[in-house]
């Protein structure tokens, strides 16, 4: 992280540079996402460079795209900031930038965020367009990203978890809107079931709502249906991990 | 994090952002006024903003203070910005700000520090007031941040683990002055006892002085009575977590 | 670190800040050097304040040395600076700074990042000369830094494990110019033996040459030659740590 700050700061002086988050797990592409998307409406304007590289070597494309908005990102073709892109407009220019004349030369084989992504942000930065720093292409060959739907049967939401955080608070894969259209309405209580075991969720506004080491189904910060345990880990309950089904059934009251 | 700095940074572009730190334990508000206290000696004086959150969605309050320096904290009601602003001329002022106008909206009941901590801070860092940002109030309201005393009964000295850190270096809860009032001086030696297990340890005044993985007692940079092994963990030695009770005897010489 | 950051900013306000890392491992001082001369040829010139210090408050010297190209390492005398230093031009100067005027007072016995590095580097950043932050001393008397080399027997590369990073990825001690003496070359397979376990690995570019899960040789973004997991531990492959001895032997193909 400090070369490629080196780097930026080298060539765009001026550049206010600002961390988002360097805890994205190794090669969790959607975790990448997600919470690039949920940051970005908090961010100044810019030129957002975001790397999780699983293909790093291979030949998955170096791209930077512009936003309606006119903002970028730069970063490898695997999808993660169309979310975030959406949310500005979506994407209206796009540039493969594997062989930029500003990457760093020698270009190592494994350090992209150094070499290619880091200068070509700086330019960008700077002032450069698109088709200065690469080579203009179709946004619509870039990679898509997609995340799974819940899907309902009879009473019963069948749910993906998306995220687990450090305090084992569980992102399952259900939107505010998504939300409206299932039976779940706040202050009923939830059958949630996982993998081998089951338990009473009430659904509430925030962990004050429920006793200490009492589980809770809520909407977070980032308008995403959540399941935690008030100072405790939701995911140690119901051993869950990213990809884990959980089903939700609102209980009768 | 991200999200903070990038709500900051919108409201008040020229604020300089110094992060004292992130690691902090989760809940762990004495780890976090002590940290706060510890740091603000060595910080340009400016706004603070310093969260640590267990009931946050909870009817904590969220608050605003002002020091006799003119330095301001920013966070919920804990207690945690005592000591720190005691070192700053004491609180003259408080705000409560948790139906702040300049709090963003909509405002999760999770993630306070974004939507309300942030944009209050900010606002104070471009020059306004706490009566622009919030509901003066009494700073006698505030809830009050307490550390427990140590208690000398005949040459034994009953101290507790306030930190741990993640070295396994103890930080008891003796300052210099307490320390003064104790029968424990440099380069006697102690007897350490703890749940079930004691060491005879040298009261010295850095690692240096003892051996490899020997255990030594010294006064920290924050000026309190620590124990630590050298190259090694005091926690692990004497089995001791945030409140262990830890008594200290002198040995003759 | 918040604190360095707030002595540093107190003194030379306009100062820029740029962190390298806080990763490294305690006491580490060999992956300091490596981190910080991989890290250099990418930063902008500057006062760079290196701190891994097993000996803080023992009799080892704190210096800060000035390169012929004009910029400055602090900390403690430990040889840490010096392979980046020697992609500077090499030290032409060096001063003893223990005793700095410019030190903070009182000054701890155990965090002098803060009580002495910080505000020298400080000062030397504002524009002072070393003869104005401490006591010129002869460079030549400085702690030296040396890397273990590897040896040749027969067919078999006798190397050691200098670092092992997160991921479990290895670097070993032979960069690109000690590679070329060796039998070692691109596309080749390589028998690679530790304590008790030996595979055939391929020498490749890049992760993305070989399958997931399988094991590479490869020269890494720092020009050293590593070896590697692809979405795996090379470290758990071999159960090898810092410091562990790799045997690496052409396979005839």
């Amino acid at each position: 992280v400090g070369a490629c700050h080196g780097v930026i700061t080298r060539i765009c002086p001026s550049a206010q540079i600002l961390d988002v988050t360097h805890g994205i797990p190794r090669h969790d592409i959607r975790a990448g996402a997600l919470t690039l998307r949920d940051a970005l409406p908090y961010l100044p304007g810019g030129v957002h460079l975001a790397v999780v590289d699983p293909e790093v070597g291979c030949d998955r494309r170096a791209i930077a795209v512009r936003t309606a908005d006119d903002q970028f990102f730069v970063g490898p073709d695997t999808g993660m900031h169309q979310p975030a892109a959406a949310g500005l407009g979506g994407v209206v220019e796009a540039a493969s930038i594997g062989n930029s004349e500003y990457r760093l030369k020698p270009t190592s084989a494994t350090f992209h965020g150094r070499d290619i992504f880091s200068p070509v942000a700086a330019h960008l930065a700077a002032g450069k367009s698109l088709s200065d720093v690469g080579d203009l292409l179709d946004p619509a060959v870039l990679v898509q990203f997609e995340l799974p739907s819940p899907t309902l049967e009879d009473d019963v939401l069948f749910t993906k978890v998306l995220t687990v955080d450090r305090f084992g608070n569980i992102v399952l894969n259900v939107d505010r809107e998504g939300l409206a259209e299932t039976g779940l309405s706040l202050d009923t209580s939830v059958e949630v079931a996982a993998d081998g075991s089951s338990c009473e969720v009430p659904f509430v506004s925030t962990f004050g709502d429920v006793g200490v080491e009492q589980p809770l189904l809520y909407v977070d910060a980032q308008q995403m249906l959540a399941l935690a345990v008030n100072r405790g880990s939701a995911a140690d309950l119901l051993n869950l991990n990213v990809d884990s089904e959980v089903r939700l059934r609102p209980l009768l009251s």
